[in-house]
């Protein structure tokens, strides 16, 4: 539609509840949570036809007991009381409504798609925005506003996490809780009846606090309005994209599940659904990522707030091994590996070992002290044809896995990033020592994939 | 070369180390403490030519000097020394030797060339086998044999792992140590100068605590007795090949890193290193993985002692977003998704909401209690047409990970491999309860790739 009110719906000063509810672990109970618990500045005022308080702040029996005007409205009341709901809301003045309640709560498709379009007539005559249904609902850290039922509440940070589904918002919340990652804006906007991904795009790319967005689609439904804000968003910020609707791919799923001739039909040469959203995505100027672990990693290295000057990557590993795989993965996803100078070859020559290979991978050998790996990657950082460094330490009983990682920190500069990604029960010990925002760890369950910063 | 020998290296009943070492996490402490603390039965006795005991055992001077033969050498002494050595062992009836000696105490590429020519020189009249040199050692844990300089320790199971490179034995000790998967061996061979992969597969295919295989590829010496031995071996044990040298794959390198021209010469229409190797290595019978991720994955599956009966996968999961994703991942990677029977459909019609959409994936809705888990999973299993369920619980404020879990876990009726990944932090806390060899528990980053059985 447009981004009409979507400053209200992501900034309000005053929220309404609808549909608080007592019963442990039921969706009322913990959107209330949420939004009593989550730091939000302006009030939250349920309202409630039966209980005098919900979770021991005073319910008003209806909107027209409001003392004032909600600029948000945040609904888990069933679906057949939406539309008036809304309608309600709206002639008071209220602008944006989240609607979580999930459409397990009514009986029959049919059903729910005729509700739906009654809630969009009650809502557009007024302007009113609504998130929804079928939501997991939305948080905004930076204001204290967690309008969800997720299990945790995002931190604040500039990346904007946008979603169809919500499954996928609560991992990733659950991944960037315990890595430190924030958001600016996180959202699961569900059935999509109003506020769509394009809305949200276009929103976004003038959003100040974002800084970069990634986008769940599971299915787009105006193609045009929401390429047209992908290309807006993109020119101004970073839009990574996973598309979590490949099994709509109807050929292929026909072809696998066995549909006798399936493959043989003309249309099997047409491209696929995924290739047409790839190509699209792409024409946009969006970044696709093939994985929902790709989308994870991409929020990982644009959580550490660092932009590389180049992608000309020097692998240090200390192993000959997992330096050669770290090499491989890095020219297969199309990265580049810097190739080092005579100075810089000439230094290394000091501390590794006479039988090193003279190039980039950089293997230190299984032996690798402390030492070695600060006399190594000091030249190589200094390297002025090296971005980046990776620095791989494997686990081994001759090194310390704390020593090698604090040996790269103290030799980091600020201008490049050296990871340190490490075997995996070791590494989680390093990492609380030695990160820093300029330093991207990550423990692995394999190197490929996901050394590219 | 055979197996000549090769019992005798991984089923000694005396060895003799030599190398042993003060300096603390030197390779020859290291290396001693491993031997003396793995559980080994026999005698393990230290040779050295100052120290009159090394850890408290008592030492001897010379090969000459052991009071009883040693049917193993585990050596960590500079290359230099040697070959006379193995000369002097085998003339005294030692049939292995395990040559840790890395190659970064010699000097020079050249001089480690010939000195590896002498120890073989030294050890053929015998039939000494050497595995090595520059290798990080082997374990066999059924034997409390840990004649290694790794980090951690196996524990006793029946996959071998069998790989040239130490750094990537030590990523995959590392992980299967917290999680909990065995090995009958575990050996990174180094430099390969006699034992190589060819070698050990042709031993593994018949060794009876070994019931699959898993080898990290860097190159293949002798690709005619490679093949041979692994089609061998396949037709007797699962064997995963994971090509860890790509990066050899000059021409992709030379054209990556920028050489003017190169990607126009005809060569670059010949297949690839890693192209040959692939097709090798499924010729052969072999299942090659692409990523160090899939192979520590397919441990992770091997692990769990399940053999399917089929391939015909059910996905549940409480959301529609990660259901879809992993529905579509499995018929991606090849696999096939279950077509539920009218039974299994009805049953589920009764436990989850009417807009259900009545296929397989199976979404849960994120409200899914523990009893909707449980009144869904049973069916489902039950269905002759379902080979293996995976269920995926992304966490919820609503829902328990853990009641979910055990709810899967009740229904499993040990046939079937529920598999159970759940969302990262809370995962970690489920997994312990609920697991158990019928039923495999992932922590994923992402569905993406890792969600085949």
């Amino acid at each position: 539609m447009s981004v009409l009110n979507l400053e209200t719906l992501l900034r309000p000063r005053t929220v309404a509840l609808f549909g608080a509810d007592r019963a442990p672990r039921s969706i009322g109970r913990v959107l209330a949570e949420n939004l009593f618990k989550g730091g939000f500045d302006g009030p939250v005022m349920p309202v409630h036809a039966k209980e005098p308080a919900v979770q021991g702040v005073l319910a008003y029996r209806s909107v027209a007991d409001l003392p004032i005007t909600a600029d948000l409205a945040v609904i888990a009341l069933p679906l057949p009381e939406i539309p008036p709901l809304l309608a309600e809301l709206g002639a008071r003045g209220t602008r944006a409504a989240v609607i979580v309640s999930h459409d397990s709560i009514a009986a029959e498709t049919a059903e729910v798609a005729a509700l739906e379009q009654a809630m969009l007539t009650a809502a557009r005559p007024h302007g009113l925005r609504v998130v929804g249904p079928a939501c997991l609902g939305l948080m905004v850290p930076s204001q204290g506003l967690n309008a969800s039922y997720a299990h945790i509440c995002a931190t604040d940070g500039d990346l904007a996490f946008i979603s169809q589904s919500g499954s996928l918002m609560t991992l990733m919340l659950d991944w960037a809780g315990a890595r430190g990652v924030g958001f600016s804006v996180v959202a699961a906007l569900g059935d999509m009846i109003d506020v769509d991904l394009g809305d949200m795009l276009d929103y976004l790319a003038f959003d100040v606090g974002t800084r970069a967005v990634l986008l769940c689609v599971d299915h787009i439904g105006d193609p045009r309005t929401f390429l047209s804000a992908a290309r807006a968003a993109a020119r101004l910020k970073q839009v990574i994209v996973f598309d979590a609707g490949g099994i709509k791919d109807q050929a292929l799923a026909h072809a696998r599940f066995g549909g006798a001739g399936a493959v043989s039909t003309p249309d099997d040469f047409r491209p696929s659904r995924s290739e047409v959203y790839d190509a699209a995505f792409r024409r946009a100027g969006l970044l696709p990522v093939p994985s929902l672990a790709d989308l994870v990693a991409a929020a990982g290295a644009l959580g550490t707030g660092i932009r590389l000057g180049g992608d000309r990557l020097a692998v240090i590993a200390n192993g000959r091994g997992i330096a050669e795989v770290a090499g491989e993965v890095v020219l297969e996803e199309g990265g580049r590996l810097a190739q080092l100078s005579d100075e810089t070859l000439a230094a290394l020559d000091q501390v590794l070992p006479a039988t090193w290979e003279r190039r980039n991978p950089v293997n230190l050998f299984a032996d690798a002290t402390a030492a070695r790996w600060q006399g190594a990657v000091g030249p190589v950082l200094a390297d002025p044809g090296v971005d980046a460094v990776v620095a791989i330490n494997t686990p081994t009983a001759v090194g310390d896995t704390l020593e090698a990682a604090r040996a790269v920190a103290e030799q980091h500069v600020g201008k490049r990033t050296p990871s340190q990604p490490s075997g995996w029960r070791k590494a989680r010990s390093t990492r609380p020592g030695v990160c820093s925002p300029s330093i991207g760890s990550r423990c692995m369950t394999g190197p490929a994939k996901r050394l590219k910063p």
